[in-house]
């Protein structure tokens, strides 16, 4: 009997729990899942024979630390910051860890404690990331057996409004949480290389340099960079490699009218605004532009960020409700907090609504004197506006991790990517039963 | 016998030197100067009697207390993040304090113990931050007397070179720390209220948002915003003014120019490059442009900024030598650092350059019903490329502010700001008659 200790339950809970439920070894588990909000906790595991929901206030170093020590693999699903604390008391009781979140500096300085302690801290076991290394690592691995050497990786990802939701011009609503939404791509420029030179792009240029990306059966996307394309190159092995880029996907349009948020200020979470509680939407967005006796808030707009009046962005900002007189309904914020309060009231799922999940990656590589081009990409379309696929492909991945190190197999200790082969062929293997498949285009472009 | 230390000898050192030394007191004083640099501080020492030149190590704190011991008042020309531990041993030991540098809020913080004391710690009396607040009040205390009531205030100072320096498509070089010019607006929004409404203006806008000043006899020029204009609302008495807005002036087309190394994200200081050790001119700006198989840096940067191929602008960057494959110069460093080095290159004040210091404020107040307009301006240019106006406009103000202080004029005690009669109205009435005068030119709008 191995006991599995989820720490918090959040919209991923559902997809976590259904594969270790149902899974044909659940028998010889315990599970439990701990998270403050009892009832919809209660919600999530109702008709689970095996699954027991624990209603506990997780912020407290004691209560964390008893659900630790009665588990064998604890799964913190609490929010990034906690997982350091998390990990130093699985150090302390011996056990061991899987999270879907980035290994922070702080959790990587714990690698040499938990290796000598024969502990497994695996994280990165979502769908990005997680999904996106386990994809990429075994193309990777495949091109390295036939003896290629890749020239180029470029990867992708996005979560986005599947094409059967109603009408939004946006073609996008929050999945998840909606602050990294607002605040994705600030606080540093993005640094990738590229045909080796390295590159570097500051955030108020972000989403003005994308890049394009279609899918067979799934159309066209847009995409802008992730923060720092280079940390991956050595997880990847891939050092010396002359282009590496990672970003992050949206529907053609998105970017352009997101950058307006940018240009004007309204992404900016380094201030309070003043006056706040008397703001409407509209005085918001007047709040970035100049001062003018006479001309609209629309009319200013337009003209400062050099906006044509047909295009399709005002029909985009409108549909949003910014030029409203509405109130924000805030007492303070910064302007990234009131433009998320105010996107909170559209970008919404709503019952109607689904999401799909895309994930693009393309490698260059030589073999035998020729150049071939290899695309590879996953969508998961969303069962309803509860079970996203946001949340099924960020659960599903971390369930199987879970039970892997449950049960032993996986030979690597420390704090770990789900890099090795130990780790990703079993993964992807699962995966693709429960529908999470990879296509790929093989292109022979010389020789 | 009154005793002056000066703490740190900086470029405006001639200005305070000449001031004290040369004043009719003098005889009734002791000066020293302490600075770790001995050669040029006995240079800005040579020829005054009563000026003591000590070469010590001000970074050590049992160094710095000895001298504070020795002194009446203290004047610390130190980099100003040293001034709160100055300030704290003045405070120990019981001695009065003048700086030319913003107070802090570790600085205000100080206040109720300084008055408690009976403690002056006299801060921005340079000329920007100190001059401007100076000649400010004077301005706002004469229009109260009056019964006008004030509706708006603006006010811009900058340092640029002077028309009879050699020609420079930039009209600039450095005349003070040039870190912070090219740090100038970076690190959070710019504030402002223009007719009653709070502004925002992002980083990445600020030097397109500029407006245009005319001095008469001097032609044209641009500012662009400080970073929070609002914090001197209530410094100056001006509680409820419906538009206040403080800026920096440059000459037409340095904002332009200067907004291209924002928009690149070259003046960015929160990363640092890779492979800095192999960069030129030319490989820094092209880190920041898009990768292309063939097209020139110039023209990728023309394409990515919509630079006209004839515009002035790139005449300016040729100037400095953007395009050179000239190395960097520097082991290691961020875009700001890297920016800076290749300034300073040719920013440098040489023999042939003088420098110009331009103030000006204008202010709208309405006065038995009817509107008017006050303009009140200063130019004062530098002798040479070593006298900077920039360092005589800073110098002399600092000196005067500390013999009021050494005569016990200043009846106020605590952390001040310039800002009340006592400390004003002697400083301006000697600044004029060492040249640097206030024209003011009022204009009746309406009755």
């Amino acid at each position: 009997m191995k006991s599995i200790v989820v720490l918090g339950a959040g919209r991923s809970t559902p997809a976590l729990i259904e594969y270790l439920a149902t899974h044909a070894d659940a028998p010889h588990w315990s599970l439990h899942v701990v998270d403050l909000d009892a009832r919809s906790l209660a919600a999530k595991c109702e008709g689970y024979a095996h699954v027991i929901p624990v209603s506990a206030d997780l912020s407290q170093a004691e209560i964390r630390s008893e659900w630790i020590s009665k588990a064998d693999v604890v799964v913190s699903m609490l929010p990034a910051f906690m997982h350091p604390e998390v990990a130093k008391e699985c150090l302390r009781q011996g056990k061991h860890m899987v999270t879907a979140s980035y290994a922070s500096p702080e959790m990587k300085a714990l690698d040499e404690e938990a290796k000598a302690k024969g502990l497994i801290f695996l994280n990165e076991c979502g769908v990005d990331p997680g999904i996106d290394h386990m994809s990429t690592m075994e193309i990777i691995e495949k091109i390295r057996a036939q003896g290629g050497e890749i020239t180029s990786y470029e990867s992708f990802c996005g979560g986005i409004l599947a094409p059967e939701s109603p009408s939004n011009p946006w073609q996008y609503k929050f999945t998840w949480n909606p602050r990294n939404v607002v605040m994705a791509g600030a606080g540093g420029a993005v640094k990738f290389i590229q045909e080796g030179l390295y590159k570097f792009i500051p955030y108020h240029k972000l989403f003005r340099r994308t890049e394009f990306v279609s899918i067979p059966g799934y159309g066209r996307f847009e995409g802008y960079a992730n923060r720092d394309s280079l940390k991956y190159i050595s997880e990847y092995g891939l050092d010396g490699i002359p282009t590496m880029y990672r970003g992050t996907l949206r529907r053609p349009g998105f970017c352009r009218a997101w950058d307006v948020f940018v240009q004007l200020g309204a992404t900016d979470d380094s201030y309070h605004m003043e006056g706040v509680a008397s703001l409407t939407h509209r005085s918001f967005i007047n709040s970035f532009l100049a001062y003018h006796a006479s001309d609209s808030v629309e009319l200013k707009l337009m003209h400062y960020l050099q906006i044509p009046q047909d295009s399709e962005m005002m029909e985009m900002f409108e549909w949003l409700g910014l030029f409203d007189h509405e109130p924000i309904g805030l007492e303070q914020g910064s302007p990234a907090q009131i433009l998320q309060h105010i996107l909170e009231k559209k970008w919404t799922m709503q019952a109607e609504d689904t999401d799909m999940l895309v994930m693009w990656h393309r490698l260059f590589y030589q073999q035998n004197g020729a150049e071939f081009r290899l695309e590879s990409s996953m969508v998961c379309k969303g069962k309803s506006a509860q079970n996203t696929a946001m949340a099924f492909t960020v659960g599903l991945p971390v369930a199987m991790a879970t039970r892997l190190v449950a049960l032993g197999q996986i030979q690597e200790k420390g704090v770990l990517l789900p890099m090795r082969k130990e780790v990703y062929a079993p993964i992807l293997r699962e995966l693709a039963d429960w529908g999470i498949r990879f296509d790929e285009r093989l292109t022979k472009l010389s020789d």
